[in-house]
């Protein structure tokens, strides 16, 4: 049995349900064969969503952790691939703050890599019969503050434990009329249920092609 | 009981799945109360298309005809309010017709609006919770030349019997890789499935904004 | 020499500048061989542009009309191919008004086709080097109000002459941060000469692939 | 004067023009008041074009290296902030390479930010007329090959000399019927012209909201 902590957000920049939470929470309820998932609602605060994703990983112990968030007008499920070092917020957290080009960690580098088989979990959810792909940057708000603090945290205090990032679709009743792709929690569900299956046992990537050229 | 005609197509360039077809299957095998659903399944290629829709139009004697189509990279049900007397064909048909700059039916007007209550249809989607809009074109392939062949039939023939055209999204295994908008069979047959029980009721539409600038 | 009323509009939505009559007027500063260009800056008022399109082509008694509007958003001059007898405003035009699902004409057609050799338009654009395609759609706005009423006008009244429509992208400087296309206004002047120049003299129009799927 | 090393691309997948290369030469032909530039075309091959680049640099002696490349898609000029160690080529460079999964500096840090004042470039460049934005990836092919190049060659050897990368649209001929967004030569040089005047003298950036949520 592998220990996963699933994290998803609370709604955000007034909205009144987040997807990642949404799914999250179906993932849980019928989690995959041989997996433990325990799901974590954060806080779409700064620093705060740190400590609460801290706190759950030391009580969880987990193996594996994989951070969710929405990613408003992408079509499909993307894996981040990299964390950067800044937060700079375009629009207030849900505590008013709202830093501006400031490291997530002082002193920490520049960036870190998901610690996924990245190209592998892409993979699974398109096996699973779901849009995905790579994604190279997780923003510069709550999401990848919360993806830098997670890989820094594993990094420095709990070098076997894996993790990663990943962004969904919003709701197809967030974009009634907004001409924006969307996707149902138990599509975005059901496409984490494979990712997670694959991230859980696979120890090295796929050599698939998945880059940009920009 | 009110008797709905209810078309889709089978795929076509290349594709081994339709989505109008299955979302058209979902919905009359379990239709909105009240409506009696005939479904059918026209054949993408121009002429042949018409000519089964005519016979079922015949032998149905529908009280509401709604054909539907698949919009590669649309993110929402879009329903028509306009068919142009056009056939301009990009691709060949499935039949390996390509038709250039030639009338659906020569000596037609440029065009009909559809007789349903669009902007009603439009809401009912959004009320079920899929994204909707109005579309003021439907191409110049088969789709459009069945919705000018509908009207054109039921303005010269039928002139009690209200149709028009919803175009919907690609099915999530159609865009696996692609970062193209999709919806599953069972969101978009739901969203159908209130566009029709409204369209069969309604006479007279709603006077919403959802004209463009463009 | 042929004689051409060519159409641009005042800004609207509150923007200061409109790319369709700055451009207009380089072209009617130095128009193409040929042809003796008449610059018309039009309102974005409903009807109020009807009466100012109508009396210019009384005066001028133009071979051939090309109104010219701004489509944020577009990437490419795109020429259009059908105006509809509807107003349907999102937004109020210059004077307030705002019609919803109202005739252009009362009792007029469903529809016109512009007369220009439409895709032979698009052709001119591209080999000038600029990208432009053909647009089954000119929104529900003063620009397809205006539209339809010209190609209504010409139908009734002026056989003989030619007209069309002609959409172009929005000018860098008012793009500024908002991640959309534009082109600036030598661009889209050049794009347009040659059009006039193609429209002036071609009586057909090519066969070329130029339409949609939907 | 500041002495300035500008580079841009050769070609490449197929296309016959670079608009990077184009825009580098007509910025270099008029520099900017107080800058002295050199223009470099770099091949676009992996290490060849770092080979060109570090030699150019030993050579030049500049206090600021602006590399430019062409990012297909892409409406605006974008001012990269973070070049990540990933080489993933999706389509072979001009050698016929394709790096897949690969470090561009085996050992180096996982990501460096450029050294340029990101904000107040984008911030000339608007003030300049021309869209701009921030952008958090570079992608993961040559360009995002050079920059991290660059970022670590001045991280180790010149610290005192700052760098960047700045990605360009595509040019109206190469998008002719695509539907794609572009912008001239000449307007991309104005731009750019902008953006080094200011590069040159700012040490401090702005802290203006240009963050992204994902």
């Amino acid at each position: 049995m592998s220990r996963v902590l699933l994290t998803g957000f609370e709604p955000f920049a007034g909205a009144t349900r987040n997807p990642s939470w949404e799914a999250v929470r179906l993932v849980a309820a019928e989690a995959p064969d041989g997996l433990e998932v325990t799901p974590l609602q954060l806080s779409c605060v700064f620093d705060q969503a740190i400590d609460e994703l801290r706190r759950a990983v030391r009580e969880v112990e987990p193996e594996l952790v994989v951070c969710v968030g929405q990613a408003h007008g992408r079509p499909d499920l993307t894996v981040e691939r990299v964390a950067i070092n800044i937060n700079d917020a375009r629009i207030p957290d849900n505590a008013g703050r709202q830093p501006v080009d400031e490291p997530v960690v002082p002193g920490g580098p520049a960036a870190y890599f998901a610690t996924l088989p990245v190209k592998a979990c892409v993979a699974a959810v398109r096996e699973a019969g779901l849009p995905a792909s790579l994604s190279h940057t997780a923003g510069t708000f709550v999401c990848n503050h919360v993806f830098y603090a997670l890989m820094h945290l594993l990094a420095t205090e709990r070098p076997t434990t894996r993790g990663g990032f990943v962004h969904v679709p919003s709701l197809p009743e967030q974009v009634l009329d907004q001409a924006t792709p969307s996707l149902p929690t138990a599509s975005v569900a059901h496409g984490l249920r494979a990712l997670l299956a694959t991230a859980a046992v696979r120890r090295t990537d796929l050599h698939t092609l998945e880059g940009t050229t920009h």
